[in-house]
């Protein structure tokens, strides 16, 4: 069954359960379809063909109960199961920006790298900065799941293939590279240049 | 025809025009399927099925040309047309490490705004650097299409209307607010909390 949901519903989910975890501190209880449309832009139809993925009756005639489909969602997409530890690999400016960034409840970063060890000892962090030859070591006492891919494109692959050995599962991919990393560990792509593209071609399909 | 290409095929070919644009410059004029699969991780059915879409006649016994194969992916996608005018909007941490972010050839950054005018003096960068009451006018007068939207989540939607409102044609939204901005823009999300929430739901599954 979990199966069937393809990619763009998927995702369409991911966002609306962050949606809801926003909307659910407003001491709400219920939203409807068209009240989720005017918040995201997806019609109405969609977001109902998209819930009716899930097995849940969360539907009542006041709308969707918020808790019950925000719930419903990450039991169907597996995303609530406690917290997944993190790293950030690379501390150039873009890792180094995303060291104070809100991961929210489900995700804590537990260490950097960097190859460079003037990097790792003049940033400051809310967790530990080590250099890059320390990976294996702390990925596999922490037993850090997840890493933020942020060095130099050119040796992209090289950390990747590194990464997935020692045990990484899933890497957020913020180079201009492009990862082939086996079965073992998930890329997630997020490429600036591709969303540029993306809007590109959608324009250009108009 | 444009029509039947799916969301996820498109973002391949996307990736797939980049990547061959890397290749490209290593003198070489062929690739073949399994080469691809080598570097992508796609399976070379996949990748076979995405490039029938294509109307070209790439395909030779040595592989594919790769010249031909990229332009084919432009011309499908629509990606090739001139240079695309973007702007970043929001020049805090994550903004202003865009500043020196490689564009390549098809989009070129004019223009930064912040709310702060202390922020627009201070940084350095090479377009010019404006408070965000100059917005509308600057996109107006250097025909911005594309803007990289980079402000504190709770501010985003109110920017996002504002530059929709403005001409601007799409949005690359780093926010983790999931904006609205009705049929005339597009926005695609690089949210670095739904790359991980997908790797999750994607282990979850298996």
């Amino acid at each position: 069954m979990k199966q069937t949901i393809s990619k763009p519903a998927r995702e369409r989910l991911i966002q609306l359960a962050r949606l809801l975890e926003h909307i659910e501190n407003d001491s709400r209880q219920f939203i409807t379809s068209s009240e989720i449309q005017n918040l995201t832009g997806w019609s109405s139809y969609t977001i109902r063909r998209d819930i009716s993925h899930l097995k849940t009756e969360c539907s009542t005639k006041a709308g969707y109960d918020i808790v019950l489909l925000k719930n419903a969602i990450g039991a169907e997409l597996g995303i609530t199961e406690g917290v997944k530890k993190c790293c950030i690999v690379g501390l150039g400016k873009l890792g180094s920006a995303l060291i104070d960034f809100d991961f929210g409840k489900s995700y804590k970063i537990v260490a950097g790298f960097d190859s460079s060890v003037n990097r790792t000892e003049i940033l400051t962090a809310p967790f530990p900065l080590y250099p890059t030859g320390q990976m294996q070591n702390v990925i596999k006492q922490e037993g850090i799941e997840l890493a933020i891919l942020a060095v130099p494109g050119k040796v992209a692959q090289d950390v990747a293939t590194k990464l997935a050995g020692f045990g990484i599962k899933g890497i957020v991919n913020y180079t201009s590279a492009i990862l082939s990393v086996g079965e073992d560990a998930i890329v997630e792509n997020i490429s600036l240049i591709d969303a540029l593209q993306k809007i590109a071609s959608l324009h250009a399909k108009n």
